[in-house]
Parts: structure tokens; C-alpha cells; sequence
């Protein structure tokens, strides 16, 4: 809606504007605003709406009538409470234009600084401020400024220097000096002159002199950079819209450079890193807000007790520091003071931890940004809950506060902190790949599956897996390794995804990786490993660095796994706790765990599990005397035969399925059953079908043929899920009766076991049909034959568009539903996960996707499917139980799909649980804001 | 709604049932009661309805109250009709029992025949007879069959032997004769005696000897055998409810081996070969009816007519043909008289051909069945035809009495009959396989496609394409080939659905055939052939037979191309025309063909095809100089070097689509760019990777890092399709040229042309999109350079679920939309088309799918998603072109579905077009009836 009004004029206890008005004034705008609404000291200045901004790009780059007037009243205001005049001679004053939209858009848009300037408003600055080096660097840094961003006077091509640079290298040389600020303000006003000159040179017209017409020539760049190259691309990157418009900002300029009795800083209400209620920050003397994030000059700390650890971790004695490295605290202790009191104040008011920009002018204190600060998972965590503590928020909104991905890290092993500080000082880092698991592992490289399983074995430490990629024979090597890293792949392929799962660090497509596998080595940037060297890799950083450095446990982990009590301290393990506390009190959603072991399983009911949403027997079969027992079965030529090799995995399977039921006692356990197409069980390149051939006691020709024959051009469409246990029932057969003894078992032994037996890619009803006659009649019959009684239930996958799309005639064969995202997605989409690499990156970089559909749920698509199904069982099975137990079980974005629609559950690994049980918290606390 | 009436009588005019009541009295019950109803000479008798055996098994097998007076008032009903009394020693009524459900189960059920005999009667009927041996043999059948099928004394297990049959042989042991027929009324008598021992040892009771005893054990004994397993199995697979029920038939027993003044026969109205308007049939003299289908004696001919051919036929004179084999029309004037005016009678009241069944008892003549005949495709187009010419049935009645599919058998090319019944004499069939490609060809066997490709200009006649399975580089040598056989592969493998859409004759999963391609023989039981050795195949029949056969266009292909009148004879060419002269008065959906050369779009044309739905661009990439453009563009390791390799392709694709234009002068055609990924252009033996090397002129190495490089797990769900042309936008550019060029130049010579450019495997709206801004952009470029204007589309396929799901927001980038139900299939399914032979035929035996999804389109589930892309694109563009150009756009069920949903046109390939267009209208004449 346009209103007539264009300006909104902003002074400290004396503001048109709010906090709530970011569309209108953009971010800066409103912060600067509610600022000033909290009598906090800002230099005053007036928004220029983004209306304007609209109205300017609708109209032909014009403006809407009545804004010329509502600037100039806006500038009397700012000349009223500066006590100084915009355009006067004597007590000039200057300002500042910067752009400002709804949304940051990081250096993309234009900003003026020191505008006001000409020949004789410089000759006043310098009188007021008593320095004439001072006023005449502002204005040459503003016409160098003005010259390029308005009047478009700049470097022609990319590899042309800035006309204005060479200029000042051409006079820095002719006076034999390195750094600009041996010039001294003769210079500096030589080069004002020439820099004039390059500009009406290049742009065919003269610099203005007068205030005025430089004000409106920056309003017109600020508005006109809105719609430059880079600012549209960004925009459309992220989906923001052109209509948004940007505001611009004019602000009366302050100075942290006027000299010693000057400062500029940043800082934090509380530590960002740990989240310790802890204000916190940096600050330079007589220096400009840019120097501090350049970082050139060493930055002081704002309170004493930072500056005297500082020292200390520095080895800076105290007489150096307190001469040298004051803190502000010490140095201006009235500013800090106020300072302070803002700190506390901006956080009251803003209801959370804030990101601070300050000038000190003279003593006099002002404040130039306010935000919400970013953070480390460890700070958001415990930010979020000292909050509560001292009742500043409330634990929903606490819960809101966390990003739930930023839990993981929590539980993540840790490197010790001097340990690899003392690597990288030493030059260990050798590269760094994509960080697909995140936490710290260092052990000893192996090169193979084998080599790995080995090498775990023999005592002299950890393992680490290194391979061009893996594939699910390496599934067993993974296991016994404490991380992984790999030379291709992307953050969804399978070394990222079954590591993930397994809670495993990994570090994926680190393309600097060459390994030699006949040579056993492996070259990284020119240096040589051979297998069973030391290495460590950060899965949080993606870094791998030479050598051993030393882990821990995370605390959070350490309190789970020692069964400490969370609120005996105020540490990270109590923050966490609180955290899941609240999580579990709001959230509608069940979490379970996808798992196939009874550690795994274990770790998950640690970190609050009521579940397993999936768990896989075919990574049960990968084991040696497994692996030639499921290989006897796919070479038999009949049905007996088969039976008789199953008949061998039957006691097996039955103490996986026995150790599973007892670690999630009390908890249902949803066994799927085998889901891969046989030939993922046999070797595929010549070498190893000999070595089966040997081991099995069978003609090389037979594996051959029989490799022939199972080899598919598409096997994630083909002879796989419940199309093996219709084609050979006694798979099946053998499955149920092994699932179903182990919970006799374990009953009998008096743990409650509840399974829910699930079957794979059902498309038709008809499968799912013959699929559940087995397994009751298998299951009924073991029961009779134990004399128990025991409640299970037989349900499927909903794993194929077909399934979903008639969901209504396949939920009259299951007592419930797990949504197999990972499937769906491949097939809803066409798209096969393990070929995507060849084209995925370049559709997400050209936004042709908005996302990693593996990643995060499609809601378009995909979604729309998981909707339909939902709707369709239960308009026949009121009530049905439905979860999902795809990767997305464990993202955040999806979970908060799956609240909606009316899940049940997600399943997710261990290591995701609670980062599941917030997001399911959140989504829950989002539809009742809503 | 159960009624009081359990039981219907017929007697010739005078019946209760008539043939609508097919659901209460059965097929058979109600047809009978309708001749009847016709003043027909039927024996009398009377129906049991369905309604009693439903009640007889939801009530603990017991009977409704007031069956038995009902059966008691029929029999004294049909006592009086026959003049003859049920029990009567002097003269007895005996019955035949027979079920009979609402649709017919052959065999499925049990039957009892001459019920009513005991040791008193059968004197009686002896006495009557004049024929004690008649007397008694009837009655031995009857205690043998009884004793069977009601009280159950057989064969004990499988490999037991008939406990009759033994003693049956014993006694021609005894008697030292060979046949039953040499046995005489006193062993008969015997036997009969012995087969009541065994009864009543087995059954441990008597044999009945009380007619009405007899008669309520039969009537239980075919209630009963409805759930017996063979029919309780073969209703599951054919979808028949358990509910429906049997009736039972009981009828009075007419007999056509009294003597010579008795016959039996079958026959139909019409010729149901032909369908020429040519009563016909065969009979015996002095048998009974299964001795006519069992064929153990030479049937007589029905007409003089047809008599005197088959003399002619067999080499029989004149005086041996009259005494030995006299026609019916000489035999017995009266009663063939009689039945042909019957045969009339029928048909004008059934209004189609019927298909009889009859008995001659003593002179007197009795139709035992009528039913509408089965018949050829060339017989059902013309019967329908003549019915309208004769003013019997409407054109739209005739429409709907053509099997669509028969039409594609009209077109096809033919064995000379003579040449073929001379081969098969000679012992020259070699072998069967399915019929994949329906037609006759004769030829050269060459064993691939470099070999076919030679073979086929050598000028020494047509060649046949022998492989295990094809694969698209086959494609060439199955173009110049006249016919395909295959060793493996079902009805859906690559050369079968190729094969179809080329009009090719092809015979796939031969699996008889041993291919050696290195010494380039194969043998076929036993017989081996070289390369170049003379083969022929029945693509009717799916027989493989050695040598020569002549073949010869069909009538209707002749007439086709050489533009002869359809209205200047009678012939199947006239038959044709018609229908589908017809078919286009009431079908709404347009019909279109998959073509992608000029000789199949003309071919397509004269079948009616008005448009191309298809023209896949992809099979034009397989010729010599293309293949190596292709392969330079796949190797091409930057854009400009890419752009080289599609500049030298450039000119041969734009002559492609020049001829394509002008061959469809005046129709769309619809051009897909390229879809299937690049490495099916590469060769992956390591022998032609070399070959390939050497003719590229670069490194071994690079060829099989390449091949390495672009290999994929699953490439139907890779890098294809509009993903290509994505990445490499340059492709689609050459092809978006190359076809606008192409159109330019056949518009400016005249033709009109109406290019529609279709982009494939879209997933996301963004990826058409960028697709369309290239295409667009490339195709303002050609006009504009030659100053043309010229209608296009830019549109895509809907092959992917997702593409379905998001159609709304898809259609908002596309003028049209094409329904890939191959790839749908596959998708939604999850069900790779190259990988299903190794369960989807277990699949379909087992009835776990209703049919194989790739031939009939899965209303369920591939078609709720065309019904929701449909609806949902339309409710964005109303009115939206769309079509389908999957396999199913041949395929009659499939038809009807996308009438249903309301595409705008079909496409297939040019056989199936006037298929296509008899089911649309159908569909629409269907629509229309409800």
C-alpha cells in the first residue's frame, strides 16, 4: 500500500520508524529506528522508504512528487540534532547514504560515506576538528568514492586498474613512500584535484561542489544499484523479489579517526562461540569501522578480564598490555560504561543476543547497527536456554532460537583444542573436502574394506577409510572405521550418506586426493601416505590434516553415555538437556531411529529415540560367513537348495534381530525386509569372481553366468524389495521366522518387543498381498510353535509414486506405513542419486533446482505424493500410522513437512535424533503461532 | 434380490428365461430359454438359478425351502414336453446336469449325462432304442461318470490310474480286442455290475438306483464343484466374484448315435475365417457331439458346397465323396432345411454370427447351444461390414464388433498359402516364438547390424536381423531388415517394441536359437544356418521356418498404395475402408504416429495418421558419418570444440527434417531434442572402443576414460533428456536450428509446415524453462535471418511423476503437452522396462499385476497421474494441446482411457494407426452408451 509518506526521520528518543517496519525502512532502517525508540544514541538521520524505491522503478526512474520536501525537512531535522549544517562552510555537516533492504544482500548494493564535502566545507572540518590530514583524507576518500559509485568513473574492464588507484600509487611513488598514510594533506589535497579532474575527464561533466546535488546523485545510485548485475543475480539465487525495492539510509557522519579520544568497534552481548553470558568485543583507537574488520591493526579487547587472557594466551606482559593493549574498560571507562548498559538494554528489548557496531567521537559514544548475532551451535544452545533461565524468553521461543542442524555438532567427538592448533601451526593441514560427517576421528589409513576390517583388529589404534568412492561392499569396512574420506562424490552419495547414518565423520569429493590402490599410497598436494599412516579429519571444518591429533568425546555425549545429571551443572550438557526436555514437550511427532545394529540402537534410545523406524537386514548379510551363506542361496539352481543356504542365515539373523529387540526394549522396531537386487551380494570384477568361485567350491563359469544374469542396466528399478520375496517366498519365509523367533526370545526372556514387520517397494496392492499371506502365516506358526502370545504388525514402504498414488488399496493389506523418501525421490523425480553428479551441481548452482531434492524434501512433488498417500490410507484406515524413514527423516525442513501432513513419526540416524525431536518441536510451535 | 423363483422351465415356446437373464440362469440357461423363446426345437428342461447356489453355501450347503416342489413341477414339465416319465421303467426320461455360470469356465466344473438309469430302465431304453448295446453302453457311462463325479470314487492320487478304466481294460484283455467299441451288451452289462462294486466298496455305499436320488446327487455334486480349487483359482485370476454362483442345467438327453438316422454337428453362420456370408459346419453321422470335437472321424461338410471343395481338396471322386461323405444338405434335406433356416432365425435375432451346437435324434433335429463365434480379424471386419450393408446392424454397432488390434493383421504382408502349407509338409518349421511383430517375411539371415546393413544392397534379396536381444545400435541393421528374430526378450524387449513401431515383422524370446556370432551360425534344434542362409517368419504365428516362403503385400496395403477405389469390389479392402471410413465419423481424439524418417511418415499418412506425435531425433545419430560427429561432439573436452562436432551434424539433421516436413505436408509434426544419455552413442566392448580409437584418431585411453566417465548405475534415470540440454546447451541449439532451417526451407517451397518443438524428461518447470528461452531464442534467429514467418510450439513430454504432479506449474512454459507413458511407466512402477523380464512375467502368471503395464496403460496408477497433469494443466491453459505418444498411444484400452480423460490425439507407430483409430471410436461410441 503507498502512502504519502516517503521519509522517516530517525534521532534518538525522537523516531518516525520501528523495528517492525522492515519492509518499508528495510533492516537497517527499522533497527536504526528502534534504537533511537530506546533513546539509545544513533546519529540521527532519515530512511528514504522502499516505496520510493518501487515507485522509482515503475516511473521511469523518477520520483514521487513531494519527496524533494520531505528530504529537506528531513535534513533540517538531522542539522537540528547534530547541532551542525548540511552545505555550511564553517560547521558543515556530513552524512552518510547506504542502501537497505528487507533482507541483507552483503555487498551488493552502493553506499556514499563523507558526502557534504567540497573546497570550502573541507577547510571547516579541518578548523572543527583540529586536523587537517583528517579532513582532507574524508575528502578524497569521498570524491574517489562519489567519482565511481555515481558518477561511474571506474576501472573499464576487469583486468584495467581503478583510474583513482593509479593515481595514488603514481604520487606515493614520486614521493618515495609505501603506505597512504605517509602522505600528508598537501598531497592528499593535490590528489582531490586530480581525481576531480579524472572524473570530469571520464565522465564529461564536472564533480558537484554543491551538498545538495551530491545528496540527490547518491539517492539515485543507492536507488539505481537496486537493480545492477550482481544485485538481480543475488536475488534471484535466493528467491528474493525485485518488487521488495531497497530503502536508502542517510545518516549524519561520525568519526572513530578525529584521534586518540576516538574509537570504532564490534562486539557481542555474549560470547558467540560458547554462548557464555559474556558481552564481549573488539575495538580499535582513533581508527575507522572498516580497519576493524580488516583486521590489520591488532583489535582490543572491550573488557579487561579478555584483554588479561588475551595477554596471558599471547605472552604479553601486563605493563605491555595495559600500555599497548588496553581495554576499553580500562581506557574509556565512561563509554564502556554506556556501552555496557546498551548491551544490556539492546538485549531486554530485542529478546535475544545482539551484534553490535559503535563509533566513539570524542568521548561521545553512538551506535551504528544493531542484529541478532550469529552463532556456533554450542552459543545458540546455550543462549537459548540461560535466556529462559533469566526469563527473558520463553522455552518455546527457545526452542525456536536453535537451529536444529546445529545440534548434531553437540555430540560430535571433539578434537582437543591445542592439539590441533598445534597441527596447523605446524603445517599439517594438508586439504580440505565437502564436510559430510560432521565430528574429529584420526587413526590409521586403510585402503580397502578388508584392510580396514584388519588393520581394526590388531590393536595399535583406529581406522580411517580412504577410497575413490564406496560402494555397499564397503559397508562392513565403514563400520570399523572411525571416518571416512573419499575423492569423489557429493554430499549425497553413498560414503556421505551411509556414513551419516552410521554417526561416522566423513569428508567426501576431496578431488586433491590421488590414490595409487596397487601401491597402497596415496599422494595429497605433493606428499606421499601409504596405508597405515596417521591422518585426521575434521568433519565439522571438512579439513584433513597429516598425522594423529588428539579426540574426545563431546560433553553432551560424555553426560549421555555416563548417565550424568544434567542439571548437576551449568554446562552444555545441561543446555542440551533443557533443550530436549522442551523439544518433547511440544512436539506432536514421534522420533525414531533408523538402525541396524544393537550399538547403534543403543546410542539412538541415548539420544532420546522411542523407536526404530528402519532397520535394514541386508547390511546384516555382508559379514564372512554371511556373505558366502547369502551366496550359496543366490547360486542355487531351486528352491531347495535356496532353502537349504537360508536355513544357515536363519540363526544368525535371528541373534541380530534378538540383540536389536533387547537394546530398544519397551520400543517397536520396524524390520525391513531384504531390499537390494541379489547381484549387490556378488563380485563384480574378475579377480574376486574367481576368488568366490575358490571359496564356494564352484566353477568360475558358474559365478560368471550367474553375474550375467542378475546384472541389471537399471537396478534401482529392477529385481529388488518385495519383487525377490514374491519371486523366491522362502527369502521372505526365512525373514519373518527369524524375526519373529528372536522376539519370542526376548520376550520369553521378559523384554517388551513389539516388531513391525515392513515390506520394500510394494507398487501394486496385489505384492504387498502375497508379501503379508507369508509372513503371517510364518509368523502365526512360530508363534504356535513357541506357545506366545505377542502383538506385530505388518506394513510397507511407501517408496514408489504407484504406491502413493493408490495408497487407499494398499493400506487395506498394511497396519502401517514408513514413507521411503530416498526411493520416492528417485523415482518421482527420475532421477538416480548415485548418476545425479553428472548434472546436479550444475542445477543447483543455476538454481534450476531450488535445492538438493535428496537433501531436503520436495514439497511440490514428492511432498505432494507423501500428501496424497497420507490422505488416501487414512480415508480408509482412519488414524493409520504413517512415519518416513528416508534420509529427510533427519532434516528439518522435511520434518516440519511431515508435522504437517499428519505423520506419525520420522525415523532418522542415531546421531540426527535430536536434531529431529527439535525440528519436530519447532514445526509443532510454528503451525500454533500461525 | 432374492426371489421365491428358484426354477425356470424351456420348452420351445413355452419358457420362463430369456437370454438378458444371464446373471440369475447362466450363459448357457439363458441362451437356451432365449431359443426356446424362438419357437426353437431345444429338448426341454429347466434351470436351476444362480440365486440357489448362493444360498446353498452361505447356508451350510443346504437348499432354500420350496426348491424341491419347484424341481418336482419342472420335471412333470418336461415329462409332458418329451412325452417320457422320469423313473419309468417302459419309458424313461433321462437328464443331462450340467452347470453353468454367467460366464463361460471351460472345464472348470462337472456334468453328469444320461441320469435316470437303473437296471429297470435301461431295459426299457433298450427296448425303445431298438438297440440294447446303445442301451447298456449308455448306462455303463452313466454309473462311470455318476460314480466320479458325485460320489467322488477316483483316481486316488495323480499317478494312480481310473479305477473304471481298469477294470475297463481288463475286461479287453479278457475278451482279446483292442477297442470299447468291439465290446458287446453283455460286457457292458458286466461292467456295469462291476463298476457299482467299486462304487460301493469305495464310496462305502450303494449306487442309487433311484432316479430322483440320482438326480438331487447330481445337482449338489455341480453346486459343490463351483468351489472346487481349479475354479475357485481360475476365478481369482480371471477377476470372477465367488458370489456370482453356478445355475444348473437339467435337460431332458437327446441322442445322435441311435443309428444312422441320427447325426450330430456343429457350426456357424458365417465363415469365421473369412466372414464371408457362407453358412457353414461339419457333422456325423451316428455319434454323439464330443466324437464331432474330438475329431477322431473325418467330419462331413454341412453344404454341397462345401463338400465338394473338400473332395476336390482331398482328390476324392465324385461317387466316393456322395456315399462316404455326403453333406448334410444331401444326407438329410428336411432337417438341414430346417437348421438353416434356424442358422437365420438366429442370427437375425442375435444380430450377429452364431456359433451352434446340434443333434439330429432320429430325423429330428435339436439345438443344443448358440453363441456368438469366434472369428479372424479379416472375418470380423467383414461380417461387421456386410451386417450394415445388409441392414442388420448400424455402423456404430459394427464399429464396436472389431477387435482393434485385429486391424494391424489387414495390413501386414502375407505368405503365399500355397508356398507356406508346401513348407510346412516339408517339415520346415523350425521353431515358435512370441509374436511380436505381426506379418510374414522371408529372407537372408545376417547376425548383425554392420551385416544386415551390407547384406541389404547386395541386391541378392531381403535380409533378417538374428540376435540374442537388440540394442539402439541395432537399430540400423533392423531398419534395412525385413524381419527380426530374437533369442531372448518378452513382448516389450527393445527389437519387439521397435519391431512394432517400425512395422517390422518380429519374433522375440526364441530361446531355441544358439547364436555363435563368432563363426556366424546358429542352430535351431539341431539345424544349423550360416550368415546368408534363407529363413522365413510367421510374425502371426511366431513360427520360425527354414528356406523360402513367397510373401505378398496384403489386400489392403495394395489397395493403400496403389490408391484403388475401395468402393469398386467387395473385398477386405472395401472392409476396411469402411470402418474406418466410420471410425473417423464418431472418434473424438485425433490420431497421430511415432515417425522419424519420410517412407514412415508416408506410410503413416496413407493409415490416416494427420500428424507426427513422436520423431525422436536420436535414431537419425546412427549412420557412419553421424555416429562419428556424434561421438566427436561426446570427446569434445570444451564448448567450441563441441560446437565443431554439432556444426558438421548440423547439415545432415536439418535434410532430415527436411524430408520429415514435406512428407506431412499439412500436418504438425511434433520433433523431440535429444534424450538418451551420451554413453549409448559410445561402443563399451573393448574391441570396438579400439575400433572407435583408431577411426577418431585419439589415444585408446581417452575413448575409455570417457566411456569410464559418462557410464552410469542407472541410466534411465541419469543424464538424459532435457538434462543434456541443460548442460550442454549447445546441443539444443544445433537441433532447434537445424529443424526451424528445415521448415524455413520446405515452407518456402511450398509446404506447409507446423513444427512443434518437444523437450523431454522434464522434472521442474525451471528446466523447461531454461530449455524454452534456447529454443525460442534459436528459432527467432532463423526467421529473422530468412525473413520468414512461420507457427511454432514449444511444449514438452510428461514422462516423469513429478512432471505430472507440478503440470500447473509446468503449463505455464508450454504450448503442449506429450504424455511419455513409457517412461511414466517406469517411473511410477519403479519398474525398469530393460530389467522386468526376470519377475514381471512371474508377475503377470501369478496375477500379481492384472497386465503387463508397458502394453495397457495402468489406469490406477500411471493414468490418475494424466488425469491430474491433465486437469491441473488446464486449469492454468484452458483448452491445452494434449497428447500421448508412449507405446500405449497404440493400444486400444489405453486409447479409451486418454478419450476419457480428454487428450486431444494419440500417437503410434504406423501399423497401429488405423487401430488407433477404430478404439477412439469406440471409446467414443462407448462414452456415448452410458
Amino acid at each position: 500500500m503507498m502512502t504519502d509518506k516517503f521519509v522517516f526521520k530517525f534521532a534518538p528518543d525522537d523516531s518516525e520508524g520501528n523495528a517492525s517496519m522492515k519492509e518499508l525502512l528495510g533492516g537497517k532502517g527499522a533497527n536504526l529506528a528502534e534504537m533511537c525508540g530506546l533513546g539509545i544514541p544513533v546519529p540521527s538521520g532519515f530512511t528514504i522508504s522502499t516505496q520510493v524505491c518501487t515507485h522509482y522503478y515503475k516511473n521511469d526512474d523518477t520520483y514521487p512528487a513531494g519527496l524533494e520536501a520531505n528530504v529537506e525537512e528531513a535534513i533540517a531535522f538531522v542539522e537540528k540534532k547534530m547541532g551542525a549544517d548540511f552545505g555550511s562552510n564553517e560547521n558543515p555537516l556530513l552524512l552518510s547514504v547506504r542502501s537497505g533492504a528487507r533482507v541483507s544482500m552483503p555487498g551488493m548494493m552502493d553506499t556514499v560515506l563523507n558526502l557534504g564535502l567540497n573546497d570550502e566545507a573541507v577547510e571547516g572540518l579541518a578548523k572543527q576538528t583540529g586536523d587537517k590530514r583528517f579532513a582532507y583524507d574524508a575528502y578524497r576518500r569521498f570524491v574517489q568514492m562519489y567519482g565511481d559509485v555515481v558518477m561511474m568513473v571506474r576501472a573499464e574492464t576487469e583486468t584495467d586498474h581503478d583510474p583513482f588507484e593509479i593515481e595514488l600509487d603514481k604520487m606515493k611513488k614520486a614521493r618515495g613512500i609505501e603506505t597512504d598514510v605517509e602522505l600528508g594533506w598537501e598531497d592528499l589535497k593535490e590528489l582531490v584535484a586530480t581525481f576531480k579532474k579524472i572524473v570530469s575527464d571520464k565522465a564529461g561533466r564536472e564533480f558537484p561542489n554543491n551538498p545538495k546535488e551530491q545528496l540527490w546523485g547518491a539517492i539515485g545510485a543507492v536507488f539505481g544499484s537496486w537493480m545492477n548485475e550482481r544485485a538481480v543475480v543475488y536475488r534471484k539465487m535466493n528467491g528474493f523479489s525485485d518488487d521488495w525495492g531497497t530503502a536508502v539510509n542517510v545518516q549524519a557522519m561520525v568519526y572513530g579517526n578525529m584521534g586518540t579520544d576516538c574509537a570504532t568497534g564490534v562486539g557481542f552481548t555474549r560470547d558467540a562461540a560458547t554462548g557464555e553470558n559474556r558481552p564481549n568485543g573488539e575495538f580499535l583507537i582513533n581508527a575507522q569501522g572498516e580497519d576493524v574488520v580488516a583486521g590489520i591493526r591488532t583489535g582490543l579487547q572491550l573488557t579487561l578480564n579478555d584483554s588479561l587472557k588475551w595477554a596471558k594466551d599471547s605472552d604479553i606482559s601486563e605493563e605491555v598490555r595495559k600500555d599497548k593493549f588496553p581495554s576499553l574498560e580500562e581506557y574509556m571507562p565512561e563509554a564502556f560504561a554506556q556501552l555496557m548498559a546498551i548491551y544490556k538494554n539492546l538485549e531486554n528489548h530485542y529478546r535475544d543476543m545482539q551484534d553490535v557496531e559503535f563509533t566513539i567521537q570524542r568521548h561521545k559514544l553512538y551506535m551504528l547497527q544493531t542484529r541478532s548475532g550469529k552463532r556456533t551451535g554450542f552459543a545458540a544452545a546455550r543462549i537459548a536456554v540461560d535466556m529462559v533461565d533469566e526469563k527473558i524468553i520463553t522455552p518455546q521461543e527457545a526452542l525456536l532460537r536453535v537451529e536444529p542442524d546445529h545440534l548434531e555438532h553437540l555430540l560430535k567427538p571433539i578434537f582437543n583444542v591445542d592439539s590441533k592448533k598445534k597441527a596447523l601451526n605446524d603445517g599439517r593441514l594438508l586439504t580440505r573436502g565437502l564436510p559430510a560427517g560432521p565430528g574429529a576421528a584420526t587413526g590409521r589409513i586403510a585402503f580397502s574394506a578388508g584392510k580396514a576390517a584388519t588393520m581394526s583388529v590388531d590393536g595399535m589404534g583406529d581406522v580411517l577409510l580412504v577410497r575413490h568412492e564406496t560402494s555397499p561392499e564397503d559397508i562392513k569396512g565403514m563400520k570399523v572405521s572411525k571416518g571416512i574420506l573419499t575423492a569423489r562424490g557429493g554430499m549425497t552419495s553413498h560414503a556421505a550418506v551411509v556414513a551419516r547414518q552410521m554417526g561416522k565423520v566423513c569428508i567426501v569429493g576431496c578431488s586433491t586426493v590421488e590414490i595409487d590402490y596397487k601401491a597402497s599410497e596415496m599422494v595429497i598436494n605433493g606428499k606421499t601416505f601409504k596405508e597405515g599412516d596417521w591422518l585426521s579429519l575434521d568433519g565439522f571444518a571438512g579439513q584433513v590434516i597429516a598425522g594423529k591429533v588428539e579426540t574426545m568425546p563431546s560433553d553432551v555425549q560424555r553426560g549421555l553415555d555416563e548417565g550424568l545429571d544434567p542439571n548437576a551443572n551449568d554446562d552444555i550438557y545441561y543446555h542440551y538437556s533443557k533443550l530436549m526436555e522442551w523439544s518433547d514437550e511440544f512436539k506432536r511427532l514421534d522420533v525414531r531411529t533408523n538402525a541396524d545394529e544393537p550399538g547403534m540402537a543403543l546410542q539412538a534410545r541415548k539420544f532420546g529415540a522411542v523407536g526404530i523406524g528402519l532397520c535394514r537386514t541386508e547390511h546384516m548379510f555382508f559379514g564372512g560367513v554371511r556373505i558366502k551363506a547369502i551366496r550359496e542361496m543366490i547360486l542355487a539352481d531351486n528352491v531347495e537348495e535356496r532353502e537349504k543356504a537360508l536355513a544357515k542365515l536363519l540363526p544368525m539373523q535371528r541373534e541380530d534381530f534378538y540383540g536389536i529387540f533387547k537394546a530398544m526394549d519397551g520400543y517397536p522396531v520396524t524390520v525391513r525386509t531384504l531390499d537390494p537386487p541379489l547381484h549387490e551380494f556378488l563380485p563384480h570384477e574378475e579377480e574376486q569372481v574367481a576368488e568366490m568361485a575358490e571359496e564356494m567350491g564352484v566353477p568360475v563359469s558358474k559365478v560368471l553366468h550367474k553375474v550375467r544374469q542378475l546384472s541389471e542396466s537399471n537396478p534401482m528399478l529392477g529385481h529388488r524389495g518385495c519383487r525377490l520375496g514374491n519371486v523366491y517366498p522362502e527369502i521372505t519365509v526365512m525373514q519373518a521366522r527369524a524375526i519373529m523367533e528372536a522376539a519370542v526370545k526376548a520376550t520369553k526372556e521378559g523384554f517388551k518387543v513389539f516388531p513391525e514387520i515392513m515390506v520394500p517397494l510394494v507398487g501394486h496392492v496385489n505384492e504387498l498381498k502375497r508379501q503379508r499371506e507369508i509372513i503371517v502365516n510364518t509368523v502365526e506358526e512360530v508363534l504356535k510353535e513357541s506357545g506366545t502370545q505377542l502383538k506385530y504388525m505388518v506394513g510397507t514402504m511407501i517408496e514408489l509414486p504407484r504406491a502413493a498414488l493408490t495408497a487407499d488399496q494398499i493400506a487395506t493389506e498394511a497396519e502401517f506405513f514408513s514413507f521411503g523418501t530416498n526411493d520416492l525421490t528417485q523415482t518421482t523425480y527420475g532421477l538416480s542419486r548415485d548418476d545425479a553428479g553428472s548434472f546436479l551441481p550444475f542445477y543447483e548452482e543455476n538454481n534450476i533446482f531450488p535445492n538438493d531434492p535428496f537433501q531436503s524434501l520436495d514439497r511440490d512433488g514428492v511432498g505432494q505424493l507423501v500428501k496424497i498417500a497420507a490422505e488416501k490410507a487414512r480415508s480408509v484406515k482412519e488414524g493409520m500410522k504413517l512415519g518416513i524413514c528416508g534420509e529427510h527423516g533427519g532434516d528439518p525442513s522435511s520434518i516440519e513437512f511431515c508435522h504437517m501432513v499428519g505423520l506419525n513419526y520420522v525415523s532418522c540416524s542415531p546421531p540426527r535424533v535430536p536434531v529431529a525431536r527439535l525440528a519436530a518441536a519447532q514445526a509443532a510451535l510454528r503451525e500454533q503461532k500461525q
